[in-house]
């Protein structure tokens, strides 16, 4: 029987979302979002693109998540909605993190908590749950038996064989999954441009360590909220040590419950204090752990240190991140850093101190061993951008893969199998499903323009009051700009900018006005008189008031 | 004799502008630009900040030029009109790509070529050029001998002992220097943070002829149009290849013309073709040299990636990032580097090949071998932000420097020297001054801030057709936006809006109208309303037009 697989979010490190279907079924995995590049300006999240599904809603069965990271369920409180209720699965943490997401926004789902090794079976798939280790504990991979043969969904994963939580990757499971004769691997590909395998996690405990040794302050560490083996380590660390711990920040405040509760993380109860109690204690006795890793503009960190926070930077502080930037936040980060500087704080980062951070996806040599043990017919890079999918598409050659055997879909290229083999199937449309406060999928690409032609230049409006009934002008015109000059510095550039429009209205006067018409030419003409004054060109808007 | 220094462009990488100032003379060096932030919408460039001399300008006596990157020299067309017409210093190729844009903006001036070792006496100032290696030739270090004692102006520089053009960092006229017994070095201190020393600019070549012999297509490399040295190694490879050569993008063209005239690059004329004649020859016989390599948007390079320049992308083809992305770019970068892939091309930058790229400044071990050759009394680091500076200072701590003698200071703060002495002076104010098109410095905070707040959520304006004699309402209210919402969608919410507007006028009719606390009403309202209704802050510009 036929098996298509389609990524709804297209090819990217984000918004996770892949669509398995039969003839009569279809289970969907992961449900992520991504975050805006810096030319959508205002959006707050990007969702996938879910309107391949719109006529198959009768043959969703089930989602299943591989983790509790929001770029792989962090949509399903904007997609569950449209969706039928079907059961979602996932392991305990993944379950606890999602479902607290989803209830803070009012939407009801049919949770399922599932175990490692636990074989599900809804329609014409069977789902098996393979743990692996990553940046979060109890992340799994997916074999997915389907009628068309195996396949290996390999989301986000390290081989790392000293975990904190003790609970290495099942390499033994992938191994025997690899007997069995896997049809497709589909494989994390993020890291492939790292020669070597990444680093275990654990080895992050000896540089906080070493670090809080020569701190006389407070020792402030920024790291991912979801990263939990990290704050335990954190939490050993400063427990050694005897201070106490804050955390500063809804998201790490919330991922750290979550995790108490569900048993992910020890917490010395006596231990933990409030934002506010920490001046109580010798700045030597306190350890923070604080949002704002990627130099987010309202984290925690942030308010720090611009002394908007209940904690106070001190000298003899130190802040360590815990989280290299990630692509597109580095100038945010570097930023964060400076403030920190000029508060006081000694701050440690990646280019200055080795080991504060370890990725949580493998290296080159890792993604070979993932794909030495599953030794699958086809191979198809998921997790990453063109680049890394094109590096990840070398890596198989260089382990004897041709190039037909590597499945490099474009975006919403839909791939086929059917008798052992892959073909390409039709082409669904995957757009960003742009989320901007309350609106989904509303900012499209006129508004992005606009947004960021005022972005540029600012606006330029011109207010032109006419008679309705003839037509005639009647007062006088009006300008008004903003983000294009200090209106106030620049009167007679304004004064000019009105006669233009009037002559423009001397030439049309007493003639029939096609509203739209003088419109487009009102346009025309101030955008060449700014440009020619200014090199700027503003977005022009003019507004015909009939009285 | 008492000693003034001062940065006008504050503590930052770029935008280097000093002032060294006695009671009778001032000098400056260096005049450079900074390219704006992403917190800076539409700005194109950002200038040094010449307030602090403009009661002083009777005392200016010459510029000196470091070397000719635009962050050195790149503001002297917005400058120079402001200041007196006084010598510019500077050694051959940096007068001549420093003359080229101060003649293209129409601006005359006083151009004084300087040899290596040649003594330049200016009022109380005498002024020594010292070669030293970096991305661009011709590069100089300043011995400044000042009545307040000797100061080794250390702007950018690396020990290349093998550069291309054959002529290293002067090494015993440094030390030599040093033995005179130093006041206070100035230290580049951009790269600190990477430890060892920085290679060596030749070995690109190697990587260049290890990559060519692989390319069946043509063979692309994009780098900083100034980098005179990597040029020259691609035309020495291109030539081993019989390859054919183009460069495409104005910027590297005219650096390469003007090095060509001054004798800084040897080219064979009859290899140089023009980007539209590529078609007639092989693509196995062509090597083209391109601009984009920090991934500007219109860019040769980008628009090569897009299929919008005559030169096109075809399967074989490669395309090397022989450049780094600088801070801020990365995204940019990324994002051309999978446009390329995806037009075809086998793409190579240096997360996926070593040796692409080597850095004009020195690391942490060379910039101690600086500071051990010059063994000044005083050492302020220059050249960084405060990350930088804070960990140039912790590498002067290593070597025995003691906290009074590492001169950290803060924006515009003045540091005098009087007695084989350091103090601190009074403090300048130093702003950003922001070009804007043909405008300087009339971008101020008021423009950015509407800016940012369009770019995020748009504005929306409200036209209100009021009667001119007694203020009354006259005709309907209207409401326009842009890069709010796509207002064809969102007819309700708009006409909802209009009703906002129309109860606040209700509410005031008849009674007498001050528009200013109108205006104010219908902001607060309606900016409560559009927040409520899409958690949205467009920016409200109510229009009251009198008919």
């Amino acid at each position: 029987m036929k098996l298509k697989i389609l990524s709804l979010g297209g090819i990217a490190v984000n918004k996770n979302m892949y669509v398995y279907e039969t003839d009569r079924d279809i289970i969907i995995v992961d449900c992520g979002i991504a975050f805006p590049d810096e030319d959508m300006p205002g959006i707050d999240l990007i969702i996938p693109d879910t309107a391949y599904l719109q006529n198959k809603k009768n043959k969703i069965r089930a989602i299943f998540l591989t983790h509790g990271h929001e770029d792989h369920r962090g949509a399903l409180p904007y997609i569950l909605p449209n969706l039928p209720k079907v059961p979602i699965y996932g392991t305990k943490l993944t379950i606890g993190l999602s479902k607290m997401r989803v209830e803070e926004a009012g939407v009801k789902a049919d949770w399922r908590e599932v175990n490692y090794g636990q074989s599900i079976s809804v329609g014409d798939f069977t789902v098996n749950f393979i743990h692996v280790t990553h940046s979060i504990p109890d992340a799994a991979n997916l074999l997915i038996n389907t009628p068309a043969g195996l396949i290996y969904h390999g989301s986000d994963f390290k081989f790392d064989w000293t975990p904190v939580d003790g609970f290495p990757t099942q390499v033994q499971r992938i191994a025997q999954a690899g007997g069995q004769g896997i049809l497709c691997l589909l494989s994390d590909c993020l890291r492939v441009e790292k020669p070597g395998y990444t680093l275990s996690e654990r080895m992050i405990e000896q540089t906080f360590e070493s670090q809080i040794q020569k701190c006389a302050g407070k020792f402030i560490i920024t790291t991912q909220s979801s990263n939990i083996s990290r704050i335990q380590q954190a939490v050993n660390v400063a427990q050694r040590h005897d201070r106490m711990i804050v955390f500063a920040g809804r998201s790490i405040e919330q991922s750290a419950e979550v995790a108490v509760r569900l048993g992910y993380l020890t917490l010395p109860k006596n231990k933990i204090i409030k934002a506010e109690d920490v001046s109580r204690y010798p700045a030597g006795k306190v350890m923070v752990l604080a949002t704002g890793s990627q130099g987010q503009d309202n984290s925690a960190l942030a308010r720090i240190a611009n002394g908007e926070h209940k904690i106070k930077i001190a000298e003899g502080d130190f802040v360590v991140f815990s989280q290299d930037p990630i692509p597109g936040s580095e100038t945010a980060v570097d930023e964060l850093i400076n403030t920190l500087i000029k508060a006081g704080a000694d701050v440690f980062y990646s280019a200055i101190l080795d080991d504060l951070h370890v990725s949580g996806h493998e290296a080159a040599d890792g993604l070979k061993l993932m794909l030495a043990l599953t030794s699958p017919k086809y191979v198809w890079p998921i997790g990453g951008t063109i680049k890394h999918v094109k590096q990840y598409a070398r890596l198989a050659q260089g382990m004897g893969y041709k190039d037909s055997n590597i499945i490099l879909p474009e975006d919403g290229e839909i791939v086929e199998f059917e008798d052992g083999k892959m073909r390409w199937g039709e082409k669904a449309e995957v757009k960003n499903v742009l989320i901007d406060g309350l609106g989904v999928g509303d900012v499209g690409t006129v508004v992005l323009r606009d947004r960021r032609t005022m972005s540029a230049d600012g606006v330029v409006m011109v207010v032109v009051p006419v008679e309705k009934a003839n037509g005639e002008i009647v007062g006088e015109v009006d300008i008004v700009s903003r983000g294009f000059v200090y209106m106030k510095e620049s009167g007679e550039l304004i004064n000019e900018a009105k006669s233009v429009v009037q002559k423009i209205l001397k030439e049309h006067a007493g003639k029939a006005v096609d509203f739209r018409f003088l419109r487009r030419h009102i346009t025309d003409q101030l955008d060449e008189f700014l440009f020619k004054e200014t090199h700027r060109r503003p977005l022009i808007l003019p507004v015909i008031v009939e009285t």
